[in-house]
């Protein structure tokens, strides 16, 4: 439905040229970059700052119209999907970082700052931001999405590095969750109840960030095993020994194959753990002594280190291209992945299971894990022009997703909910789910704030 | 008010000798650990299984009429007191260790299981739950109050530590906030929103519980400072600089006094860090000696090293029993404990001005902090029978929250809100504390759940 005249003029006078109903600019902020369709707003508004955004929401309830917020859209369920038209309002130009505490080992950013961005800003402070999703996402909808990536099995997620927010309420009104304390037990956690709400409570315009020194030493390793059930195996081991390894991470044979052709390496063909440990230049040997001594006993051999800083970029470069090396096994297609989550003593049975039903299907398919949280995403190779092989890749990603709620583990361990995973909550929350739209009608009452999104009040 | 006829009569069918309505239970009911007179409930049940808690819940729903939950009563703000009179649930013999896993890192637990009793049934496992609080406390009371204690720095908070929890909702609906898995982007974050709720939305009836393995090698020492300032500061050195410490505590002169006519030990009578180390042996070794290096820049000598079991205990001991060595200093007193925490690189000044104010009062005072977290304690001994004493106390307090909250810092970093700390929240979160009303509102419509806790809906 288009805006009303009113609204349309109000926010073409506030905004001039950041306001913009041209299609293709609307088209580009309907869509992640997920498999899913397009579904564009009716405009979009480029703020620049936290007034600005508070402006344009006020606006939008005034007339009951639904607001959308939009970071880098590499979101993977459908987050920025305009379900019901409304205003996108793009914070990309919200892009300062505002005050790096090192003291304090914080630093606060705009919404718009890049994980990347903020990290080449920190560079010479001997601190660094460890969260790192497959994308260069802003760090707002990294926030939204409770987002995690390779380094969550050592320094956690989202939900555990971010201090506290500024938001802007459905109703305009600007809040700030917490203050800068390390923790507090001063009532309802309002910090944890934004992120991963995913614009649907409120729109985040200012994020305190945790930050962790730079370790004194740093090394990584890649290593191929005899099976999936070995390389798992290893990876359950190491985390119930306690080794603090910073990162863990799983590629399945056809993964490797993958990005060995796309990032020109020459990686064994095989399940193939990537490791790295971070610490002192003691604690490093000692871990990675500790880590091959437990592989050895799986089977593996031929582990292949990488210590110089050179060499372990390109370790990680690789294993951080994983997405587009699997888009690339067939041209022209769009990735389905999966996200599944499960308590770790059940992964090899998960992926296993897994791969018996990837046995099933004429799509071409690859596996990559974040083993050590017991994370791992199934990346299935789907024409966009077929919706027989779309029913497929929903009905594989089906059955993941409920081994993993008989496991006890979660549909979405990552990518969060977005519209695309909305039909699981449900059996993963049972009447829980009930409180999550009491919480949806208290904060957001009109229901403009990314309707059709996490749950319909 | 009275409870209702039905409503006794009906409690008085269910729950036969384990329901009670004599003075001195409902008086040992209405109070905690706490400066704050008694305000004892018109009953009290004693139950012992989640069916019980929600059948009480929903009887008690029914007739509106207020319910509390009551594991140890040891909290510090009131929040046991039965402001608006009701059903104080007892859940005490809800205390059975339901399952160790082992291999996934975690236990589940009912609420009233208390953490000394969890890690004596965890003894030959080889893993331990960190938080520790004071008290002996339940570990429902603990998730309730989002508590913490000596190991935060390193393990963090009940916020970090609980996966997953089971709560009876207002209604009487018993629902379960998450499933197992190690991280989840799956909606609101139900977890985080009920720990610290202070079952003022819920009660939780079972908790799911990350665990930690016991460390291959610990090492313990203590250290006398030439002052406040020099203590602080390597504190802050040794946070900023990454060690991997798992205690960090810090006693003034006078609570150092106090612990050793208490504990009959020989500390030199100094502002005073109390250290721990977790770790291999070699990291252990390594991360005693950057620190005791960092204190000699402050001119610390004196290392006291404890590293065999039993010495450590005695060590730890004669710390955790800090709170009753401070009490003891002036027989009949009740302590008024304060429980500021800010960003690390404010707490020199926030401790050193707060030693000022102390120098204002004829209050015997002596104070304790989890430093390495920002967080401090003021003990403030206090005449039960001396309004002006309660008076002066409470002019402490204010200062030293309002001192806190000015340094971007919290009004309580542990104890929680209750009822002792709600005039505060106003300050510490201007109009987000709408949220938690709106959430408090969506959740509790009826508002029966610890009314007068946290916010006013």
């Amino acid at each position: 439905m288009p805006l009303p005249d009113d609204l349309l003029a109000h926010l073409s006078a506030r905004f001039g040229e950041r306001f913009s109903t041209a299609l293709p600019v609307r088209e580009q902020h309907g869509k992640d970059e997920s498999h899913f369709p397009a579904c564009p707003p009716e405009a979009v508004v480029f703020a620049q700052s936290t007034e600005e955004v508070a402006d344009a929401v006020k606006a939008c309830a005034g007339s009951g119209v639904p607001v959308i917020a939009f970071g880098t859209g590499t979101s993977l369920e459908g987050h920025v999907a305009a379900l019901q038209g409304g205003v996108c309002i793009d914070v990309t130009g919200m892009n300062r970082v505002l005050e790096v505490r090192a003291e304090d080992l914080d630093v606060s950013v705009q919404p718009g700052v890049t994980r990347k961005q903020l990290n080449e800003y920190l560079r010479d402070t001997g601190l660094f931001f460890p969260i790192d999703p497959g994308a260069d996402a802003s760090l707002g909808g990294m926030a939204a999405t409770r987002a995690s990536g390779t380094n969550a099995v050592r320094y956690g997620t989202m939900r555990e590095n971010v201090l506290s927010l500024q938001v802007v309420l459905p109703d305009g009104r600007v809040i700030r969750t917490a203050g800068r304390a390390r923790k507090s037990s001063a009532g309802y956690d309002l910090t944890r109840l934004f992120v991963g709400s995913e614009g649907t409570l409120g729109i985040i315009t200012e994020l305190t960030l945790r930050l962790h020194g730079i370790p004194e030493a740093i090394s990584a390793a890649v290593c191929p095993f005899p099976s999936i059930e070995a390389a798992v195996n290893t990876v359950i081991l190491t985390i119930q020994s306690g080794v603090p390894v910073a990162r863990i991470e799983f590629l399945d044979k056809v993964m490797v194959g993958a990005v060995n052709r796309y990032s020109k390496t020459s990686h064994q063909e095989a399940p193939t753990l990537f490791f790295e440990f971070h610490g002192s230049p003691a604690s490093v040997r000692e871990q990675a002594e500790k880590v091959e001594a437990i592989a050895a006993e799986f089977g593996a051999e031929g582990f292949q280190w990488a210590t110089g800083t050179e060499e372990r970029t390109k370790l990680w470069a690789a294993r951080h291209n994983a997405y587009y090396a699997g888009v690339a096994l067939r041209p022209g297609c769009r990735a389905w992945t999966t996200d599944a989550c499960v308590p770790i003593s059940r992964l090899a049975e998960c992926l296993l299971e897994t791969e018996e039903d990837l046995k099933t299907t004429s799509l071409i398919s690859a596996i990559v894990g974040h083993v050590g949280d017991g994370n791992f995403h199934v990346m299935l190779l789907v024409d966009p022009a077929s919706p027989e092989e779309a029913a497929e890749a929903e009905r594989i990603n089906h059955r993941i997703v409920r081994r993993a709620l008989a496991m006890d583990g979660t549909c979405t361990g990552e990518h969060g909910v977005g519209h695309g995973k909305m039909a699981f909550l449900e059996e993963e929350y049972g009447e829980a789910l009930d409180v999550m739209r009491a919480v949806k009608r208290a904060i957001d009452p009109a229901g403009i704030m990314n309707p059709g999104k996490i749950v319909i009040p």
